[in-house]
């Protein structure tokens, strides 16, 4: 039941087989930022860092690390924030980086799909679609960072899952390496294929303790022909539910992005990062920025004015600004995506990244409030996130003018007040950003118990050694 | 390896203390009705049937049968097309039927959800939809047999797939009994959610081999205002999948059917069904049902004519019919709706559910022709399916005038000659499917070594005993 219990610290000679296999230069002393949490909360151990260049030397250095019971970390871009790409303690594993594989191997227009490795950063494939024509929707804060593979390990979200749905869903199949050194060749680029268990789903979101994804068949979409953008002030988050709703019956399928933001948040970002221009000088206790898009002829800016209009008049919207140009659109979501930094600046005490189902969203805000204040008053909330699908970035910061250090011993309430309210409205304690190493324990103690047992069970059958990322997802 | 090797006969004391558990009428001879494969193709045998009323009995069912060590097949509305329902042979199992568990037990609006329990059948969770004013749309042609439990754990198709996802994707949590008799409570109604694998996503698609899905929890969708049908004949396969590419671009998201249609396929329906109406005189070689929906004031029915015309002009198709009213709308579907039974009628030596990449689709209606004509110049080919896809039905006949006995001893090679085919072109021996026991030696010979031994494992982790649904997917 613990099978990484057996794992060894690999020695020298290890190591120089391990080179013998991949060649020249493929194995190495581990570099710094390959140890280093994004936001500098811990730092990883590690004895080499392995960096092969196709599949068949992955699947070498995992038969390598399995024969000898050595941990392997699969890492993409590090940009992780649950602590899924870093091991701490003995015995070390050996970090394995995707970086070196970075082909696009093929984009297939006519079955809007692309097959991309795992190395390729999220921008890259972005771009690649791009360039036949077609839209990889998939978007996140760090996509200029972020690695294909770490993506899909991850289940990583984003901002367009309201319209397009989770990197799970983006995916049309896999090819990975799995714990024994075979190679799972599932790369087809089907949209219907009941041979068996969704193995390729299974994967997908196992935080690489179940195989290391090597490449990948991804689904394209259109490119917008026509897209709009707005920023909004909303009187509440049930306003703000009611608008989307509405929105989405007028616009159809074509509401992209639906973005929460808190007054809070905003007063962060102004404090922080006063070069960030905000769009309306007032800043209300709620914001959302809302994106559609849709093929040529729709007249979707129209169409989205007309709706927001009639929301005025409805009393669902205090104030709307419409992106008039493509640099007021950027000026829009750079408010959006300074949020996570501007949060770093201030110094969170607990930082949570829960789901519930929308319409609980407003009673989740509302009896965290109540659970917070009874730990203490002074305590500042900041939440923000993708409310279509009912997840919300929620933050817990020190009282003005306080720092996080002498508020640390308050950590445990803290995070069971947002827990506890979030489980009992029916939610996720990870919405998107997986468990990792961070929320292991939350993750033992709030999951049900059922699922916890198969979790366990289908790790030890996948890999009885425990090689593929110690202490991630479960406890060693 | 072989958990089933240890399954026992149930005796009498082990009925009566099942019954004892389940409460009267709970447990009974197996009726005949249970027994038999929708095609008349062969009988199955079992000890019981048990009809439990809720899922605490469900789980007793569970865990009084892995106690005992007794198979178990779990029944829906046993319309599968692979035998995954029927099992023969000793030791005969328990059929484990959740006709009773037929509560909708909450229909959610807000959230664009509802949760209804695996006995509910699927025009009934259609229309529990429908009364809030929301669409679930997953439709196939035994909708108004088919029980969403069975649906799910054959993550069933159907013509909305190319909108609207697979079964899979239609559905945001189950409650599922496992195989030791614990509950999984994952009856969530989230979006996201990535705390742990994806066990229900595992679940999905699994054939009853790893759970019984007691409950489920599926995703809602707005009713289109505008709906659009339109009876196309077309000139070639490319030519249709270039029109679904122009249709997609012009009307955005909204295309849900794309049903292509071989004229054998209509010969068929004319001779066997004269009754059933056709749309066109003439008969082409392929016809396409084309179904499309969007929210109020899209003009939909214009915009479909005009990229209709525009098609025409370029010679794209060669006829379309575009519906007027519901009764003729009725009148298309009925044609397509027909076709199986025509089939069956006609009599087939062998059925395929295969899928390819979209754009492989005439490459393997050109390269099955030439296959099958070397096996014997007289078969005849009838396909028809979901082009947008890639999923086509493609039976095998013999030819006019003989009958299916005379040939099936050239079953072998026509099954090697279509799956070497599909396989070849990338695509699935199972679109939609699945395997049951009747394409499990095509799973065998056809699924990637890795996957297949990965799912051995699978399975054996999470059902050690090997009590549920003994033979299908995997060999007892």
């Amino acid at each position: 039941m613990a099978p990484s219990a057996d794992l060894v610290d690999p020695d020298a000679g290890f190591l120089a087989a391990l080179e013998a296999t991949l060649g020249p230069g493929a194995v190495s002393p581990p570099e710094q930022r390959y140890l280093e949490e994004p936001r500098g909360l811990y730092a990883g151990e590690a004895a080499a860092l392995l960096r092969p260049r196709d599949t068949a030397a992955v699947a070498a250095a995992v038969r390598l690390c399995s024969e000898a019971r050595v941990g392997i970390v699969p890492y993409g871009g590090g940009t992780g924030l649950v602590g899924g790409q870093l091991r701490t303690g003995r015995p070390r594993p050996v970090i394995l980086s995707l970086e070196r594989m970075k082909a696009v191997r093929r984009v297939d227009a006519a079955d809007a799909a692309m097959t991309v490795e795992a190395g390729v950063i999220l921008v890259e494939a972005q771009a690649a679609a791009e360039r036949a024509g077609l839209l990889f929707p998939l978007s996140l804060a760090s996509e200029g960072s972020a690695r294909i593979g770490g993506v899909l390990a991850t289940n990583a979200g984003g901002i367009t899952v309201l319209r397009y749905g989770n990197a799970r869903e983006l995916c049309l199949g896999i090819e990975a390496v799995l714990a024994d050194g075979s190679v799972f060749n599932g790369l087809s680029a089907l949209r219907k294929d009941n041979t068996g268990y969704d193995l390729k789903g299974l994967l997908v979101g196992s935080e690489g303790t179940l195989g290391v994804i090597t490449a990948a068949s991804l689904r394209l979409f259109p490119r917008p022909a026509e897209t709009a953008t707005a920023w909004l002030a909303v009187p509440s988050i049930a306003a703000a539910l009611e608008l989307l709703g509405r929105l989405r019956e007028a616009l159809g399928d074509a509401v992209s992005a639906y973005e929460l933001m808190h007054g809070t948040g905003l007063a962060f970002v102004a404090e922080t990062m006063p070069e960030v221009a905000q769009p309306l000088a007032e800043r209300p206790l709620w914001s959302v920025l809302i994106e559609a898009g849709t093929g040529a002829g729709f007249g979707l800016a129209g169409r989205l004015e007309a709706g927001l209009e009639a929301a005025w008049g409805d009393g669902l919207i205090d104030d709307a600004l419409v992106a008039q140009n493509a640099a007021q659109r950027a000026a829009f979501w750079r408010v959006r995506e300074s949020m996570s930094e501007a949060n770093r600046r201030i110094g969170a005490i607990s930082s949570h990244d829960i789901s519930v189902p929308p319409s609980r969203v407003a009673a989740f805000v509302e009896q965290g409030r109540a659970a917070l204040e009874a730990v203490d008053p002074g305590l500042r909330i900041n939440c923000f996130g993708h409310l279509g699908d009912g997840n919300l970035h929620y933050n817990v910061f020190p009282p003005a003018g306080r720092n996080r250090a002498e508020y640390m011993a308050l950590l445990p309430r803290i995070r069971a007040g947002v827990y506890d309210n979030c489980v009992g409205l029916g939610g996720s304690i990870s919405a998107e950003h997986g468990i990792g190493r961070m929320r292991r324990d939350d993750l033992a103690r709030y999951l049900d118990p059922a699922k916890l047992a198969a979790i366990r069970a289908i790790k030890t059958a996948l890999d009885p050694r425990g090689i593929l990322n110690p202490g991630a997802l479960l406890p060693d």
